[in-house]
């Protein structure tokens, strides 16, 4: 299958999946910020966990006008940019479109449904731990794997098509019957292990397993977070902070990734990581307490630092 | 009525109170640490708040031997330095000295009793914002107050003795019925405050007040405050955590003490405030997640600090 791709949000994840798909052959177009003459000249270096791979040729574009209708389109700007999205992504789309999130948290599927309506919309999950190490480099540490599935519904042909194409581009990528069901089950780990690793002073998942406290504080957070998902729904047995644990346990000295924003000064994606959940899970009636206690201290520290930093509690636009 | 008083720990608290004891005519005998010379030199200076008090003559010491037994000793050292007590107050002791702690949180009454008797022993709560602005002058923002009570039982008379030389000596003094339940009354205002005004960015009371997430967790962590004081068996009335939200809104933009610890690169009373307090409601089975979450998370951001400073967990000695 030869798909029309447009990349929106160019930042570690947007450059090596987009790249990852224009290196197998696919027709792929990046919106970029202002690294675009750079990686017009320069093409994109993907490196890291056994791969060095360079892709001399990048169609990028500062509008996505200048891109025009694409098949798939994938979106990988943070969290905190969504706004933008129903300006941006316009021109972008045919009557088929299909529109495919990467990003992290909950919400951001109902936000290209109610613009674009639902049955365009897909979602994935990434597995993999990126850092963008130039303005052309992207650097893995590991192979990861992501998955996708239908906004609406169980798998359909073309969400299998779609795990075929990045497949074939040498990416791991398995589809999922329930996407709201795993994108909870990924929040299991985020919730905890994003922000403890924060507000504990700065530290990776091995040294949070490695204090007892805040090893509690983790399994009941995850708890929580189980807890929220059945009330809401979606069937995410009890056994999953234990298998998260075990899980992270194999990972090293991990920095999640907004460990990762904060640490680089960016601002942090509270709203899709705790924000929404809490409000899910207040909707209907769970406890979570140790989640509001999360939310409200992280706001805070973000608002805190964006005013310190003089740049106001606003948005930092994709383009 | 005139005591030999002993004064251990000659930071902001024990040089304020002990100063103002002094200057009242009481026989007082401060243990002091590296300014030692500088304080026989110059002697204390109180100001602040209306106040503007010199006292020229301040017998300080480098060894409670120097000191000799005492009929009262005040004991303000940090609680993070309450494991050297048991070796630093025996020369300070005659049969009937009376040991009375200004320290935070919980657990230092028993402490004393432990090794000392309980019979000794009695608490005072200090509702004073105190400052070392120099190594001989400290400054109070507020006239403050200081609650008594005794460690074992109502008060008795010789509690009243006490309040009253406090008194005589123009301090705000009141006796307390029940030094438990007080001290469990101030937990409710110090678990929250103390802790959010770290974790939420460096933030005062007032900035708290105003984030109705943060006055969420605030509330919340208060609820949890009282329903383990009352599972402990002091009858905390639920009210408390209004009453302090309301008493804050007065106080303008405050920093509290553990606060102002941390932005001095400090060690934090982490036990003191939330671990005695935590072990505590767990003993009797109070579910307590927000302070579990707190405590897990400070202990980890002061370790972290310690860590980096090269300090190593230890504690800071105070002689």
């Amino acid at each position: 299958m030869n798909y029309r791709i447009g990349i929106v949000g160019s930042g570690a994840i947007g450059s090596y999946y987009g790249g990852k798909l224009a290196a197998a052959g696919q027709e792929v177009h990046f919106l970029m910020r202002g690294d675009l003459a750079e990686i017009r000249r320069r093409g994109l270096h993907l490196m890291g966990a056994g791969e060095d791979l360079r892709i001399p040729q990048i169609n990028c574009y500062n509008s996505t006008k200048d891109i025009g209708p694409c098949d798939l389109v994938l979106i990988a700007v943070k969290t905190i940019a969504n706004s933008v999205l129903p300006e941006l992504l316009p021109p972008l789309l045919h009557e088929r479109t299909l529109l495919l999130t990467l990003q992290n948290g909950l919400g951001n599927e109902e936000l290209l449904a109610d613009h674009f309506g639902a049955e365009r919309v897909l979602g994935g999950l990434c597995f993999i731990c990126l850092t963008r190490t130039s303005r052309t480099t992207i650097e893995r540490a590991d192979v990861g794997h992501i998955s996708i599935g239908e906004f609406v519904g169980p798998p359909l042909p073309r969400t299998r098509e779609i795990a075929g194409v990045f497949q074939q581009s040498g990416l791991n990528c398995n589809v999922v019957e329930n996407l709201a069901l795993e994108r909870w089950r990924k929040l299991v780990w985020n919730v905890p292990f994003n922000s403890l690793s924060i507000l504990a002073g700065g530290i990776d998942t091995e040294s949070i397993l490695r204090d007892d406290q805040l090893l509690d504080s983790t399994l009941a957070v995850m708890k929580e977070v189980i807890h929220a998902a059945n009330l809401c729904g979606h069937a995410l047995e009890d056994s999953a902070a234990d298998e998260q644990i075990k899980r992270t346990q194999t990972m090293g000295p991990y920095k999640p990734s907004t460990l990762l924003d904060f640490q680089g000064g960016r601002p942090l994606e509270i709203e899709a990581i705790w924000g929404e959940p809490l409000r899910r899970a207040r909707a209907v009636g769970a406890a979570t307490p140790r989640l509001q206690t999360l939310y409200s201290v992280l706001r805070s520290v973000d608002r805190v630092r964006q005013e310190a930093a003089g740049t106001g509690p606003s948005l930092k636009p994709v383009v």
